[in-house]
């Protein structure tokens, strides 16, 4: 295939390379017959003038990669779109690398940072469970975006992170619960480890029951299948499962993400009870599907656009040397749909 | 931070560079307590030995590029998880870039196309509507997944593609919905453009009412905004509301995704219409998430593991000239749910 340079477009015109430069870059110091022989020549070839290849050039140069855990989760797709616009904004590639259950991410990382033309990481969601001794081999600058806590023994200025305050924002929810007159509140976690997201959520649930005096019950405190998809919808539905062949009665269900919810509407669904007339559900995370379901979904919607937004321009920035390492958290939103309703009513059915 | 190389381990173990890499390649002629010496070194130092070093340079080296349209539809979210899980098989970077509604994939292409280590691309979704002349500027080879139907005029040697035959499918799901009874179907369809997989499925549906001596009401052809995300759940919500607003009668709905069907269900919903008791509805793709809802969704189901595998083994085969390019037509399985029922109930409501 014939591929031409500058070079070629000047020899079909019988001209020197910088009058063709001059051609492409409007410069007024040409004639304009000639500057129009030379555009002429330039479309039939299929030239890629010489602007458009600085460009490309800054493009190949420069590449970020997203290491994301949990990949079935749909709050993710959302980031990931996000993070891949601003990425196409500023001229970076963006390499999308999904990290198995049971591989560490650094180690994924300094793989992946190896590659000259990658300028910095992304790590999407999973849990926190790295040295500060492997963070540091890590040559490129990185954020955190909606990862569970980072424990105090790293180095606060060594990394970003985005997120919200998960165990917080998970009481808020079982607070809601509560003031609705629910006290047989069932839990569904997944990935509860250390550190983690799941863990977190669980600890607000936690908070919040002692915070009314309400008993941890652990036979409503459902851990998900592994195996699975951790925040997956199949996972959700198996586990309600579960939870009902128990007959450990309970009058509202929070799960931990939007999509192990949806799977437990459907559970609940087939059992022959109605949500939210025999049993309340709310989710976490606020993805778009909370809102087609039927009942629509009471959720913690995490603010995805903005923190997206907010975890590529602040790698963006910190590669650029115009920023220092932040540590930004988010305000989630409780989003009160059809699926919750007051125990009073759930008791009388 | 200091990265050691393999001189700096030499140094600190005073010996030769050959040394240290028969040391790190258990080469047999090395004195065994200088080996030892040497890997103490490399652990403690960090250094990366050889042998990873040489499997990091074949990881960066290569590279494929996923174009993605329409990346709100979660159909595309299994096949990319697939592609990614593939690609990480083969030690390449995939690097995942969204194309705009309104940009050119082959014109984003040949911008991709210009890094050295990319290796081939894939295209995936949206709809066809390339020359071949652009086409043959692309370096790289390249596979077309789940896209429309590709014009005659491009010579079949120079591409790949693997598919469902959208429009034999698609008549298929409207054979089924009329042998229950229905002969007031309505069909919601995104991106309907020549040659596009929305327009594919059109005619399936066209193909299947003409068969059976139902003429086409195009009234009950309901074309959602263009402006939202075409496969998404809020246009299928939005267009249905149009449809139910416009009061033409229908006793069935056919949504060329389930994400749009989806979006239907909550409208029905909402306007108090049962399902399948009042209207039946029908889907397209099979995400995961038909599984899930009230009622869950009958739908046609692609096999999307199968699609997205065999088109990035097809890839590196044609990358490593192992195989010519091919055509390959998966078989969709219509799955059905709790969301279609016989026509004659819904008369009777």
């Amino acid at each position: 295939m014939f591929e031409p340079t500058i070079k070629d477009i000047a020899k079909m015109c019988g001209v020197g390379v910088s009058t063709v430069s001059r051609a492409i870059n409007n410069h007024p110091d040409i004639n304009p017959e000639t500057k129009e022989r030379i555009m002429d020549a330039i479309k039939e070839s299929g030239y890629v003038p010489n602007d458009s290849a600085r460009n490309l050039k800054r493009v190949d140069a420069k590449a970020i990669a997203v290491l994301i855990k949990g990949i079935s989760n749909p709050f993710f797709t959302s980031m990931i779109k996000v993070i891949e616009q601003e990425c196409k904004k500023k001229h970076y590639a963006m390499e999308l690398s999904h990290i198995e259950a049971d591989e560490d991410e650094v180690d994924v990382a300094q793989k992946v940072v190896k590659e000259k033309r990658l300028r910095g990481i992304i790590f999407l969601g999973g849990l926190f469970s790295h040295s500060e001794e492997k963070l540091q081999k890590l040559t490129v600058p990185f954020v955190f975006s909606a990862v569970g806590s980072i424990p105090e023994s790293i180095n606060k200025n060594s990394y970003s992170s985005i997120s919200v305050d998960d165990r917080k924002e998970s009481a808020r929810m079982v607070d809601y619960l509560i003031g609705l007159g629910h006290t047989r509140i069932a839990i569904l976690i997944a990935e509860a480890e250390e550190q983690s997201i799941g863990k977190l959520r669980l600890e607000g649930y936690c908070d919040s029951l002692k915070a009314h005096g309400i008993a941890v019950n652990p036979k409503l405190v459902c851990q998900t299948d592994d195996g699975l998809g951790h925040f997956s919808m199949e996972n959700g539905y198996l586990t309600t499962r579960k939870l009902l062949e128990s007959k450990e009665p309970f009058t509202a269900l929070y799960a931990v993400a939007d999509a192990l919810a949806i799977g437990a509407l459907r559970a609940l669904h087939e059992a022959g009870l109605e949500v939210p007339g025999d049993v309340s559900i709310a989710g976490y995370d606020g993805i778009d599907m909370a809102n087609y379901t039927v009942p629509s979904l009471t959720t913690m919607h995490q603010p995805v656009e903005e923190m997206a937004k907010a975890t590529t321009k602040l790698l963006f920035n910190i590669i650029a040397g115009r920023a220092e390492h932040q540590h930004i958290t988010y305000k989630a939103e409780l989003v009160i749909k059809e699926s919750t309703d007051y125990a009073a009513r759930t008791e009388k059915s």
